[in-house]
């Protein structure tokens, strides 16, 4: 998948009005499932008991507006931008001058041409979101109020790709997909998940995708999934993939898992931020609380609430580039292919150097002092295999490219010096 | 006790002959006794041991000077200034030139004006202090030389004040009581102490103070309740409290006592310095010895032997001010709160987050960028509280004022989301 | 031994011809015998097994050159520099034209007056080494050649001279022998070893010098004493010790031993670099190898590969400097002397301070604020002596210069403070 071919994702997605549940949701996961055939959609019940919450009332809205009764022209038009409804807004149908209608409105005073995202999903109640100046040249009224939605028993959904690798072990991206249209968040981090699926072929991991709504999605799968959490040994949210800014790698709460790592290692000769973990942002919230603390991190350029199109109408289309997701993309990719060859092994000979000239694995006219990379990453390979250390250990210590100690360790092993150890 | 009535203790002390044992020590524990209701006055015999120690003789003085005999006036008068008879000085009266006596006087060359502390506790000897300009009038003699002091068998006396708390794991405040007129060095120490425990009521530890001769006081002390200091949960030793420098707070020998990590929290955005510990300066030397190993810190403003005025005459009231000694007291404060309101928590609902907003814990309307301290502090709480953390490793994790982040514990646990785990 | 009398030893030895087998180490051996008389020379057999590696034939070499056939005369003359040779040379007698001698041939295009240090011990081969000067003045041959070489079963020297010591733990230190002419590397290392041989008198710790070939020789005494090396404590490879540059300790693999600590105390306050291990440059490659895992640092001046002379003919007596040889050993001395004095002790007073005064310990003044470094001295040693560290542990802790701490514990000791834990 290139990088324009994410960004036409991209803009077919973003028109779907998604929210925590409804048709949005699945329409959504019927496109992505045309680029990632191993997509199954999970349909779970309003009112199951998923961890600490239940699942809720599923919503679906058709049309929505906010009419001036004068003229008769649709001031606030859901039809236009789906953004111009409160998420999981009750139905109304009234008219009501401005002042009855006014505690109902949400505007951004210090933006004043952007529509702000806002939902309700856990209180209910109904509300239109529009540009300050929209509502600045919006008179007494009265108005016709009128949101065609529908608050009722149904299913929340969410999507699971599995790619089944050489070993059990997991590693776990995820990526909320409840937004309505907004296109950094998160719709090209959906579009990287799906490039990165694409791109894995016969993994040493089975990669599992998950494309839930935030927080419920992300409980709802925990919850139906405890028993296969064991098996996650590496994760990631990814999310705001495609905006101008800087990548940010957010820790685990663990904070040195292999994920952490990876991603320190990768990073690290590139502009990047390393953030510490903190109980906000995505879906690393619910796979780091305290009961699961699993290694998962997070992956985004400019992360929550950190650029002035965040949850704006701002957050369109244009605001992400193919260039942006493809830089995304690859780092990501850097990073899965440390998880993927990381291994920890033993050094067979530990009791001096073994004499790698006699093997083939060293240059053999001595004296010369430009050393290459590649016995260098031979020596601290066989030096630090004592059980205690991984190739990403390694890699970290001798400041080597992981690759370049990855390709010494394949050359050792080859050679009989070295011995895998069980993770 | 307001700042000003802080300076008015340190000037009403200010007068008295203290030494390590005397009348000294207990008219400064008479006149603390009645701001300080709950004080009791112990009294130690002569020769008693107390750890390696032995408690000494007991010292009195009633008068002492250097007369020119041709004159008739003293030249050195005890009754202007208590600090020109050295410490423990044995009683003397004779008559003797200048070539005799100058062996016996102590200046400070550097600082001509000002007249320095001396003592000699464990050698017998006699002295005076005096400035070096005095000494420099003084002429060949003969001088008349009197000091009329007892060394005699007697006690030791030190006092405590005991603030009941409802658990029985103590905070120990200790103020040396043993130098004469120097006003930072105690008296300001011994008036905040006091302000402090006026400010108490019905506290989650036991408050004990303890207002003791530096270095025998403390040994005695200790030597006396060898079986109590195991309920000593944090400790501090306060002194020169109220010069006009920035504070200082040195760390106990453990370094990472909840004293000492309260400390760094409530200063850190605060003009402060934090010192490792050292085994000098005041009677943390003697908790923090290796027996001991009590988690007892130290809190100065300017720390011992750091200000010019230190240890002579310039060490006067009007060296200390009532705004430095009530801004000791505001930090000493909020630190005594943070190890107040200290706990370890047990998050109840682990897997995954808890529904906040079913229990009126989380704003409803989501979207929002401008997320709360409150929320993120409860976000915290139940992320951390593991059992591993306690709530001042929670805010200094999440760098969140400590006093939200136990705000937000208390609405949690109100809520039964939290179980608080014993000490 | 001054530092004249290691600068004339540099000189004695350069002109021999050593390899990492042979006579010219014999010759070395013996020469450094006349100044060690305690030196022994092992002599190990062709073919013999040393962990993963087999001793090598023994190469002896008595003439090279190549001759300009048309003139007659020696262009490149082994008599006249013995790097002209690549080490372990077969031998060749043979006329031939540039063209087939040119692969042959090695110089050094960006130091065209420099003759270059090669050697080809484990692939059968023959070669000169020349400036690339000497290479632009040549023809096209025809050229004769000649290597008047034997390449034998034979024996693999090295040297070892043991101090006894008052105990039976151990300091190594390790010098390769293996290089010709070339000064700072590593004459200059056992010009100074032998003058630290010769200044230890009565040590605590028995100390073995070990001078052998680089790789092979380390390896070969590792093979025949791996019963001994429990008994290392700590060990140092000693190299580069003579030229201009500023003193390098890179650190044991372990990175935190004592003679890890004992450098990075002795050299704070003077310029140095420290370095984290890696597994290159001299034989702590071996001796750190994760089976021995000893405690093995390096000292050098500029380190392997550091310097443009490096492993060429620029690197001659005129390279290093008495001063500089001198300085070394200074350094050395000191970190020795921190090794020797080592202990740790456990404090028989624990609680509380013990009274020093009494036990004529401490100034019977007090009051005073200049604090003497022995009694801080003094008072580090009592609060820290608790089992859990070092006098090298508390000079580090306290800032104060090892010999102060070290002399402080032994008047604690004197006076029955102090008892001696075993290592």
């Amino acid at each position: 998948m290139t990088p324009d071919e994410m960004h036409a994702l991209v803009r077919r997605l973003y028109p779907l009005c998604r929210s925590i549940t409804g048709d949005g949701v699945r329409q959504t996961l019927d496109i992505v499932g045309e680029y990632l055939p191993s997509l199954r959609a999970h349909e779970v019940p309003t009112g199951t008991d998923v961890l600490d919450w239940t699942v809720p009332r599923e919503w679906n809205i058709r049309d929505a507006y906010i009419k001036d009764v004068a003229t008769g022209e649709r001031v606030v038009d859901f039809r236009a931008l789906n953004l111009h409804v409160v998420g999981y807004s009750a139905p109304v149908h009234a008219t009501m001058t401005m002042d009855a209608l006014a505690p109902h409105l949400h505007t951004l005073p210090d933006q004043p041409s952007l529509v702000p995202y806002r939902t309700s999903y856990y209180a209910e109640t109904w509300g239109f979101c529009l540009s300050e100046e929209t509502r600045a040249s919006m008179g007494d009224g009265p108005f016709e109020v009128f949101i065609d939605s529908t608050l009722a028993d149904g299913h929340l959904t969410y999507g699971e790709a599995v790619i089944p690798g050489a070993t059990d072990r997991e590693v776990l991206i995820s990526c909320h997909v409840c937004h309505p249209s907004l296109a950094n968040d998160n719709l090209a981090g959906i579009a990287v998940a799906v490039a990165l699926a694409q791109r894995l072929h016969e993994p040493r991991h089975t990669f599992r995708f998950i494309f839930a709504p935030g927080t419920i999605g992300a409980i709802t799968w925990l919850a139906r999934n405890r028993s296969r959490v064991d098996a996650v040994a590496h994760g990631l949210t990814l999310a705001c993939a495609g905006d101008p800014g800087q990548i940010h790698y957010k820790r685990s709460r663990r904070g040195d898992a292999s994920v952490d790592r990876a991603f320190e290692h990768v990073l690290r000769d590139r502009p990047h931020t390393i953030l510490d973990f903190s109980p906000y942002g995505y879906d690393e919230r619910q796979y780091c609380s305290p009961g699961f603390d699993l290694p998962v991190g997070s992956l985004t350029r400019t992360p929550y609430a950190g650029y002035p199109e965040y949850h704006t109408s701002g957050d369109d289309p244009a605001f992400v580039s193919p260039a942006a997701m493809g830089d995304t993309l690859d780092k990501l990719w850097d990073a899965v292919q440390v998880l993927e060859r990381d291994r920890t092994y033993l050094n067979l000979s530990p009791y001096g150097e073994p004499q790698l000239g006699r093997r083939g694995l060293y240059a053999s006219l001595g004296g010369r002092s430009d050393t290459k990379q590649t016995q260098m990453a031979m020596l601290w390979v066989l030096n630090l295999s004592d059980g205690g250390h991984s190739l990403l250990d390694i890699a970290a210590r001798s400041d080597l490219p992981f690759a370049a100690v990855a390709d010494a360790a394949d050359a050792l092993r080859d050679a009989g010096l070295l011995k895998e150890l069980e993770p």
